[in-house]
C-alpha cells in the first residue's frame, strides 16, 4: 500500500533531520572543545594584558557562541520537527490501520456474500439436475404402458417435487444474486472508495506535513543568522581591539627598567686622594640626567668598573645569547 | 623575549585556524555522508515521481552544495590566512635571529672594549705603586748621607723611569676609558636601541597580521553566506514542489487500474440454452461504461462466479490483508 511506503518516507525523512541534527551537535561540541583547549592557562595569564591576546580571547568567547547557535538549531530541529513528525508518524500509523482494518471488514463481508451466491448457485445447479432428472423419469414413465398409473403417478409427483425445489432453489439463488450485486455495488462505488478516500486524506495529511517540515527546518537553520552574523561581528570588533603600537609600548616599558643606560666609567687618578673619581662625576651626573630616571636596584651615581657593579653590568648581554 | 613568546602565540593562532579549517571540513564531510547515505536507492527509483520524493532529492542536492560551502571555507582559511601566517613565522624567526645575532656582536664587543679597559687599569695601578716605592727608594737614598752619588742617582733614574712608566700607564688607561666610554655610550644610544627597534618592528608587523588573519578569516567565513542562502532557499523551493494533490492522485490513478469496479455477477438461468447469462449482460456493459474504461488484463463483458474469473475478483481483497 502506498501510504505504507508512505509513511516509510515519512520517517526516513524524519531520521534524515535527526542525523542533521546530531551533525549540528558534533560541530558545536567540536567548536567548543576548540575553544576550551585554547583558552589560556594560569601560567600565562599574564600576556593577556596584550591587546593581541585580549583579541584572542575575545574571538574564542565568540566561537563559543557561534557553537551555541548550532547547538540552538539542533535543539528547535529535535523540539519543532522529530518530535511533531513522531507524533504524525504514529498517528497516521494508527489512521491507517483503522482504515485497513475497515477495508478488511468490508471485504470480508462481500467475500461471505459471494459465498453465499456460490452455495445458492450449486444449490440450484444441484436442484435442476434433479429437476431434469426427474422429468425425465416421468416422462419415460409416461411413455412406458407397461407401468402401472401408481408408479406413474410417483413419477408425477416426484416430478412436481423435484421441479418445486428447483424453483425454490432458483429463487434463492436468485436472492442470494441480488443481494450480492447489490453488496458488491455498494462496496466499489461506496464503501471501498470511502476507505480510499480516507486513506488518501492521510497521505495528503501526510505529505503537507513533509512540505512544513522542509520549511521548519529551513527558517530553524535560518533563525541563527542574525546571532551568527553578531558573532562574526564580534571577532572583528575583537581584532579591532588589536593595538600593535600598545602591545610593543608594554614590551619597551617591560624591559626597558631594565635596560636604563649606564653613566660613563669614571677616571680613578691614584694621585689624587684616596683614589676616589673627579672628570667622572660630572659625567655621571650627566648621564642620568639625560636616561630620565632611575630604577631601583638600578645603577648608582658612582660606578667603577671593578667588583659587583662590573658584573651587574654585563649581566644585560645575555639576553642575546638566550634561545637565539 | 617577547618576540619570541609573540611568535609563538602567532603560530598558536595559526593553530587555532587550522583546528578551525578542520572543523569545518568534517563538518562538510559529514554532510557528504549524509545525503550519500540517503540517496534513493535503485529499487526505490519509482518512488522519485511523487513530488514529496522529487523534493527530498533536491533538497539533499542543496545539503550537498551547503557541505562544499563548508569546504570552501576550509580550503580559502587554509590558501588565505594558514599559508600566509607560516610564511610570516618563518620571516620573524629569521629576522629575530638575525637581530639577536646583531645584539651579541655588538654586546661583545662592548665587553671586549671593557676588558681592555680593566687591563689598562691593572696596569695603571701596578705602575702607579711601582713609580710610588721607586719614589720613595729615592727619597730614602737621597736623605742618606752615607750612601754613594752613584746610588743616589741609580734611585732617581729608577724613580724617573717609573713615573715615567706610570704616567704612560696612566694614559693608556685614560685612552681605554675614554674608548670605553664612547663605546658604551653609542652601544645604549645607538646600536642597543636600533635591535630593539627592529625587534619592535617586528613585534608590530607581527600583531598587525594577526589582526589581519582575524579579519580575513571572518571575510572567508562571510564570504559562502550568500550561497549557503541560496541553498536555503532552494530547499524552500523544493519544499515547495511538493503537491500532496499531485502525489495522491498519482496513487489513485496506480491502482485504479487494479480496483476496476467488478460488472454485477450475471444472473444464470438453467432453463435458458446453453448456461448463459441474460439480464446480467446488459448490467455489465452498463458497468463498464461507467467505470469509463477497460484495462488490459482486465475484466472481461462476461464474468460468472465459477472458476477462475472468480479467483480474479477476490484478489483484490488481499490489500487489506497485507502488512496490516
Amino acid at each position: 500500500m502506498h501510504t505504507l511506503k508512505g509513511i516509510d518516507f515519512l520517517e526516513k525523512y524524519g531520521q534524515f533531520v535527526k542525523d542533521r541534527a546530531t551533525i549540528e551537535c558534533e560541530y558545536a561540541s567540536k567548536l567548543r572543545r576548540l575553544v576550551k583547549s585554547y583558552q589560556p592557562k594560569k601560567k600565562d595569564e599574564d600576556d593577556y594584558q596584550f591587546t593581541s591576546c585580549k583579541a584572542f580571547k575575545a574571538l574564542m568567547n565568540e566561537v563559543n557562541d557561534l557553537a551555541g547557535q548550532h547547538e540552538l538549531v539542533a535543539e528547535d530541529l529535535q523540539a519543532n520537527v522529530i518530535k511533531e513528525l513522531t507524533a504524525l508518524v504514529k498517528d497516521l500509523k494508527e489512521e491507517r490501520k483503522k482504515q485497513l482494518q475497515e477495508g478488511l471488514r468490508l471485504s470480508q463481508s462481500l467475500q461471505a456474500q459471494i459465498e453465499a451466491l456460490q452455495r445458492a448457485k450449486k444449490a440450484y445447479d444441484k436442484a435442476y439436475k434433479e429437476a431434469e432428472k426427474a422429468i425425465e423419469g416421468f416422462q419415460k414413465a409416461d411413455a412406458d404402458f407397461n407401468l402401472s398409473r401408481a408408479e406413474v403417478e410417483k413419477q408425477r409427483s416426484n416430478m412436481s417435487h423435484k421441479t418445486q425445489a428447483c424453483d425454490s432453489a432458483k429463487n434463492e439463488y436468485a436472492q442470494q444474486l441480488q443481494r450480492t450485486n447489490e453488496l458488491q455495488r455498494q462496496h466499489f462505488r461506496s464503501g471501498l472508495p470511502e476507505v480510499f478516500r480516507q486513506l488518501q486524506e492521510l497521505d495528503e495529511k501526510r505529505i503537507k506535513n513533509i512540505k512544513n517540515f522542509i520549511k521548519a527546518s529551513v527558517h530553524i537553520e535560518r533563525n541563527v543568522f542574525p546571532i551568527i552574523n553578531k558573532c562574526l561581528d564580534g571577532i572583528l570588533k575583537a581584532a579591532d581591539i588589536i593595538n600593535e603600537k600598545e602591545d610593543t609600548m608594554l614590551v619597551i616599558e617591560k624591559y626597558k627598567s631594565g635596560f636604563q643606560p649606564p653613566e660613563d666609567f669614571p677616571f680613578e687618578d691614584l694621585s689624587k686622594s684616596g683614589g676616589g673619581s673627579d672628570s667622572g662625576s660630572a659625567n655621571n651626573i650627566n648621564n642620568i640626567a639625560m636616561s630620565g630616571k632611575l630604577k631601583d636596584g638600578g645603577y648608582t651615581v658612582k660606578g667603577t668598573i671593578t667588583g659587583k657593579s662590573m658584573k651587574k653590568r654585563t649581566g644585560l648581554f645575555h639576553i642575546f645569547g638566550s634561545r637565539g
